[in-house]
């Protein structure tokens, strides 16, 4: 089929910027207010940026941590690539500490090792060169898995729908064009898409601070909605689809994302609105059989406690700060990966997909 | 039964203090942080306060009201009840629409008219007396219904139960005790409640600011969530019961409550956990048949955008601000008023406890 997306409009934000000595990352913590680029010139450094949140989205930390990769290579002074794998491994373990749930980072600092294990074994190669090219390839083939999820997930949508995203899945949590919100650009360019609804995502309202501004940056119509309307707006009978990304898919279709969107497809099935997830063939892991042996992370609760800087909740008060959960793969519709869809997802026709 | 609840223990709140001449609300929106009450000294006063959520939570709503018209009255040069009756209907119409949903406000303004109409039907009564002596008595009727609502509703929890709660219904939201968080003081009390969940309630973040500083003030433990953890909560079986207010009843059990509500209505039957609507007989509308005719205030979408002063969200970008969502009958499990329990709502079984 004919493309119909013109990417120069609806794909202008790039997250993750490798300027040949340092990690440019557009600091997530301070959007919509600010929209500025954290210098990033150690592996130590992207580590806490993945950790604190001025890079995140499960896509954009695996590309990060790649790019920190690199920036570990040059801060160690191996000969060879059979010298440096030792040498670089702490480096590895402490980003790949940085964040629990995705499963993009394990995934993008595995292709790093193999990718030195490869360099060591050719003759005379530059391990620090081939770093580099595994570094940008995983941020290149992110950008055309998304763009091809975009094209495969749109394909699904009837038009004249109304879609609901939740958390933040776009360029901003990607090498670009994003995973949920790839399929929502697809959708509107294609004109099948007629509303786009977006939860603001609490506690981080990546929602109201991200998504509502990126889809404003491209010149698409969004409506923000607290994260708590969203069944009442689903009985309104506005919203066909609910397209959200992922951390982390099992093996059975299981699906970690963001706290929330479980919620969400409860009350989906309830109004029979359909469910879509949305992620790039790395965030299957395929050794986990399901949701169950998921490590949910959870964070500080004050992250509850204020917004913006401002606190809104008296001293004392205790709180649950779960980041994900996990949606069972019954009230799954569809899971769109760069490789193919996944109808109602479960072991067999996830194997068929992405066994190995 | 034997009362086993130590109200000096807990029932320690009071948001609505008559002063003989005039009303102070203790201002909501200061909450947790400031603890100042708004003094109002006429009924314009008092529905500026409402319209602003400086006092909210229908039943406290319906009593700042009555205390809005005895301001009204003191104004008023009237002679008798006869005269006074037509000159203060203006204020009165105010008062009803400071807020559209919760019945309670137009319930209490016709109890005030009907205090008038009997004092222009005595012979030399004080009619400023009879609407001050009128005031009094929703305001001391509330607090003896939700007490009695407390012993009732936590009759209904098994002990070693968790229990979730969405925006406030307390104390602050009543004359003292509170609907749904007297039950959850009286099963504390009792010791049949074990764990304690309290949403956030976004966008005005009523549990977190109001419930969780109200219970802390009575030394019951409880938890934060987000609103959008509450399935991925209810999912680790912690929770037994959904415990919420209303603002209108209608004659077939449908509920109108904190946008939120229904949300949680339909994962509590997800996962099997029951659904508790606590409410005074007033605001029952027997008069509304079903959930359809409800009118759902819709409040300004800049509430999304800030916290706390603390804007989040860019310029420009557009929001939908439902403050209040209709839970069918057919998720609630009980429905208790201080008149009895109503389980399994339907048409045919509050007409036989609502039925006129």
């Amino acid at each position: 089929m004919t493309d119909p997306i013109d990417y120069a409009r609806y794909d202008r934000i790039r997250p993750i910027r490798w300027t040949g000595d340092a990690l440019e990352l557009l600091d997530q913590r301070r959007l919509p207010f600010e929209v500025e680029y954290l210098r990033c010139t150690s592996s130590d450094a992207v580590a806490e940026a993945i950790r604190t949140l001025a890079v995140r989205g499960a896509p954009a930390i695996g590309i990060a941590a790649a790019w920190g990769v690199v920036l570990a290579a040059r801060d160690c002074d191996a000969a060879g690539a059979s010298e440096a794998s030792p040498r670089l491994e702490p480096a590895l373990q402490r980003l790949n500490a940085a964040r629990p749930t995705a499963v993009n980072l394990a995934w993008a600092l595995a292709r790093m090792r193999a990718a030195l294990v490869r360099a060591s074994a050719g003759e005379g190669m530059d391990w620090r060169a081939a770093l580099e090219a595994e570094a940008r390839a995983i941020e290149t083939e992110d950008l055309a898995a998304n763009r091809a999820m975009g094209v495969l997930g749109a394909s699904l949508i009837a038009p004249g729908s109304g879609v609901l995203t939740h958390c933040n899945t776009g360029s901003l949590a990607t090498a670009g064009f994003g995973t949920a919100l790839g399929v929502i650009r697809a959708g509107v360019a294609s004109g099948d898409i007629a509303r786009v609804y977006a939860g603001e995502t609490r506690p981080w309202q990546q929602g109201a601070r991200l998504t509502a501004w990126e889809l404003m940056q491209d010149g698409i119509a969004a409506t923000l909605i607290a994260d708590s309307a969203a069944a009442h707006l689903m009985k309104t009978g506005v919203v066909q689809w609910v397209v959200v990304g992922a951390d982390r898919i099992c093996a059975n279709g299981d699906t970690a994302n963001k706290i929330g969107t479980y919620q969400l497809a409860i009350s989906a099935r309830h109004h029979g609105a359909k469910f879509m997830v949305v992620a790039p063939s790395s965030t299957v892991d395929m050794d986990t059989a399901s949701g169950e042996s998921i490590e949910i992370e959870e964070r500080d609760p004050a992250e509850l406690f204020a917004i913006g800087g401002t606190r809104t909740v008296a001293e004392g008060v205790a709180a649950w700060n779960p980041v994900f959960d996990v949606t069972p793969h019954g009230l799954i519709d569809a899971i769109v990966t760069e490789k193919g869809i996944v109808e109602h997802p479960q072991t067999a026709s996830m194997q068929a997909m992405f066994g190995r």
